[in-house]
């Protein structure tokens, strides 16, 4: 028996739609026993959450979240607003016993972040973090084959997240568009909008980072405040490269830009074992690169697998092999694999504690950043 | 104001999945002036068209496509069964009053498609052929770029649909998964189902085809026949290669196989002229390979063109530069463009009637398979 | 201990500079046994041939080829003049019992040919046709995995061979930079030029064609005479694209333009087979593409193998893996075979006898391409 | 009049090779006013070093390079021996007058490099570093391009260069193969090797590096000391990861390692600009990878240019459009720019004082890579 599950959204913006998709569309494709309802959406824009609410067939909308946090036909509470208010909203949605699902990052510090844990476990309501490129079909890919022994012993593991979209010094700060170039809103620049993907990836593939040294930069001081029109001195880093080393031995590299010409959504990961490596890249999302030092020398080299294929994880939902699935369905799968924690009280990773992690060592980076040091952690 | 627009759908398998992501997702990502509501799904199964319905929210379902061909409250019939049965529905339908919308190839042959395309016209109701691959962005750009004259005098088309799930001899013919291989449900092999797509392209692309000659083969003669079990002769081509020339004096290439191991969806095009060559291959859907002969000497090359762009056909309505799509998109840009055409009066391409021209290459390439001939169109 | 082998060289172009290097550096890298000398060089241009001869060391250079052909201090003569004079200097050389090497085609027509053959074999003098790109390493490996079995049963073989260096119709015909363009010279445009190294690959890893139709083309139909400067009719065809069913059962695809813009040594070929399909590209020419379908299934791919190690044809002679290596490296590998089959009196391939088969399915696709009828050979 | 110069080579292993060729073929292809002869060879195995003179034509050999460094007869010293031999032979070299030119890095460190700067200095001899990656046509394109603007301000540069041929711990150290494991061979591991490459070309392109911290790690703590047989410890390092501060105020990540599975000269380098971007991959070392900002939105991409037309730096001196040129050619372009340095008196780059800042950098790394600090250069 499928049972209802009511979602209540807050916010109406790029990650919005991407979550109501995804709530939308799952019911489509895979069977976890629950079927979300559109019930809610909470903005302060009425009649910019009425024409989402539109769009999408949320059932009502509310203009205060606080509102929507109270109400007894809510289930879910799916947060997708600024960094900044993460920590109020999820705070209070646990404590009305809703689940809670945060956008990442988790919050803007880990000293933000720690309440929010401490407040879904002591309500013990489901929770996730949508650190959706766990799972592109790819990643989760190769997150199995590392499992499974294919590379041996890791000796290297290297990520990039690069972007160019505020190169022009006109790129205002702050507002709707805008406000991840807002240090007050963001809590940081590509540390926490970018990196704090690759970490997640990393951590969760290749294991803690126990040590790191990080470079940042901001390479653009002062921007418009896109509310007032004023120049005022910019509070993100535009860059930064970390160098780490794994508990397991292993040393990583990670590298954040949003001055990388030519690099839209450009994360790529790479690992290094003893019998293999494994590659991937979001541009081009259903491949993985795959070097297998066990076949015969001669006939070496790396494999492009294209992951469409019923025996990939998560394909077997979708269409048939060599049709290719896009950036959405991440989260599609994030859903399916939440519904089934909820279902069998395994909870789908990461939770906010394990995201909390990410936390940690962005704060550890923009702290080396400054400091020039080498951080444990 | 938005209005309802009734689908009744025909079919259950992997293109009405397609089709009905589509119905659904359009009005969340376009704004049409319409709204589909996924109002009746027909199917003999009575157990597998209940799954179907309850997965994808139909509200109601059908044992037999005529019923829902006859019910007031369905505006547009959408067909998804195997060929031999388009012709007879779309007939029906249109006699019904219902716009009409043809999985493709329009029919197995053009004798068959032609009284479908009298029954549209006489009725004067919408019809279109779901040739999705036209609205894959990245072939709607190149589409644009060649009819900007960026390419120039064209001298060359080149196109190819490769695959390789029929290799193995125990693959039957007929049945619910392979009637493709069942010439009386398919009407033909290679030609009707993947060369059909290449053709319609390259007509929309490059102008009418005047003349061609072709080699078929069937590399195994005999297969099971799903149904009893029973071995019989195989009448679809495995394999097609087509020499043509175009009326614009170009000369084109075309193959297809279920023969070519390690290409799962392997739609290939590529178009040479005086002043610029482009291509574009289906596993990289998101991808244009542009060659701009006007670019200074030592800095030409191939520039490949990430479609993820806001100024990309369609991509303005999905995600952000970088954020790739997939192959369902192609359908859900379909619908919009129908709704569009429907709104507008201006009919979305192709109709029954530009797709009875592919039905007319396709026939003549399986004459010239046989004769050994060259065929004037 | 090793021998030195005289060598007279006929012309001073880029054929014969490619071969004059490949002469002086097969010492360097390849023990054969043989220690080629830069004898002589002919040609009429004496101040030109003095400057080439200087360049590269020739001890010696005559105005008239058939002074070298008698000169008794010459082991072997190499044919690096236009199509139109390989026969009678290849006959002559041959009846004066030297060693004959001749630039491909082995001559503009089979009938051309044939006395050639029957020049070398009726004095029993070593002889090869210089189809380089057999010995290109990837090439090579691609053919020892098809013959080791590595794709089993093939069904389809695809090449093509694009350019785009004749586009303008400013570019003359006729004379040194261009009588490729002239048919008297050349004998055919791009299917004995570049088509004749497709054919040749194809026949020696697929064997032998069996029947054939093609379609022929000249986009510019009048080109300025080099010499005279009047507009005269071209001969040559410029486009070509051929349907083949080899002997094998496997169906061959052809094409070769000098119309593609975009591509400057386009020469890509694959072979798809049951178990398996490989390609390549000539621009990437240190690179084989390998579909092993024998791995698990959703570890399959494409296998890019980067022919640079130890262990791949020829490459142990050269630098360390990952250390690429050009075109010209071919040639030296044709030296090492043909100084090697010398020395074992086991002749390399392709001889005079084996190139003619490609003459003479040139000569089929010329003639189909007249009178659009398949052609058995 | 073309000059006679009379080579004096040091060594017979992979890289005096690679010289011998480029001295050997330069002649043939560039036209420097001067000829290279093989005169002499010196090694203390008397039987190799014959074997190398024979197959490679040197006229002479001598077992102790000190009795070359004092002939007559010999114009430049050539150095192709391990790194801690550097010193000695060049200074010699210069003080006996010759022209010296030494395989790189320059020395182990600065320190033993200054000394070998002062004698070429005083002694007014030619002298140059074969830092020979920079003569690479794409690379040299890229330097171009950057110099000419078309980046607008660089934000970012990035190098790696990684291999995997020392993963097994059977690997040993020192010895005629593997001397480069052996700290006081070579005086560091993959910072002198590889990194080197990286920071000249980047020194080169991007200006000087004016900060920087590292990471480096010796995976495997002891090897069999090739010699002995017996263990020792492992002196070198196995990977190192950068972070710099460019004087332009661009950031830099450098990275090397003999670890990274499936990587056997896996030279990358990309700049970020304002303008545009420029990458390029020593595995394809015909291409350059170049994203133009300035190209019309729609239209945008990184444009993949096969380097191989005649407007491309050094390529009018080879083959055709679309044939490739190898790794060796680098060494030729090497020789030709040094002889052109000789005859014009504008020394070819870099010299031994140019190549002093690689190795100073070079120290740097080390330092941090053990301090863990970041260090002013």
């Amino acid at each position: 028996m499928t049972k209802q599950l009511n979602i209540g959204m807050i916010g109406y913006g790029f990650m919005a739609r991407a979550h109501s998709n995804a709530w939308t569309n799952v019911s489509h494709f895979f069977d976890t026993g629950y079927r979300p309802v559109l019930k809610a959406v909470a903005a302060r824009n009425v009649s910019k959450v009425r024409h989402f609410a539109e769009a999408w067939g949320y059932e009502s909308q509310e203009s205060d979240w606080r509102h929507m946090v109270e109400r007894a036909d809510i289930d879910a509470i799916d947060i997708c607003v600024p960094n900044d208010l993460h920590a109020e909203i999820a705070i209070a949605a646990a404590q009305a016993g809703k689940m809670v699902l945060s956008e990442k990052p988790l919050a803007r510090t880990e000293a933000e972040g720690k309440p929010m844990v401490d407040a879904v476990e002591k309500a013990g309501v489901a929770n996730m973090v949508w650190y959706n490129y766990r799972r592109v079909p790819a990643v989760m890919l190769i997150k199995q084959m590392v499992e499974s022994g294919r590379l041996g012993t890791i000796f290297h593991y290297r990520a990039k997240f690069l972007q160019d979209w505020t190169i022009s010094p006109d790129v205002p700060q702050g507002g709707q568009a805008t406000w991840r170039l807002d240090v007050d809103a963001a809590g940081s620049g590509v540390t926490g909008d970018l990196l704090a993907h690759c970490l997640d990836t990393a951590i969760w593939i290749n294991g803690g980072i126990s040590s790191l040294t990080a470079m940042t930069e901001t390479f653009i001081k002062e921007r418009k405040d896109a509310a007032t029109g004023e120049n005022k001195p910019v509070g993100i880093d535009d860059a930064a490269a970390v160098l780490t080393r794994f508990a397991n031995g292993s040393l990583g590299t990670f590298e954040s830009t949003r001055y990388a010409r030519g690099h839209k959504a450009g994360y790529t990961l790479e690992i290094n074992g003893e019998k293999g490596s494994l590659a991937w890249d979001l541009h081009d999302l259903n491949r993985v690169q795959f070097f297998d030092h066990s076949v015969a020398g001669a006939q070496r080299g790396w494999t492009n697998i294209l992951v469409t294929d019923g025996d990939h994880p998560y394909l077997g939902k979708w269409w048939v092999p060599g049709l290719i699935i896009g950036y959405e369905h991440s989260f599609t799968h994030q859903v399916a694999d939440f519904l089934d924690g909820v279902r069998t009280s395994k909870p789908a990773a990461p939770t906010f504690r394990e995201a909390l992690e990410t936390n940690r060592v962005c704060d550890a980076i923009l702290a080396s950043g400054k400091s020039g040091q080498w951080v444990n952690l």
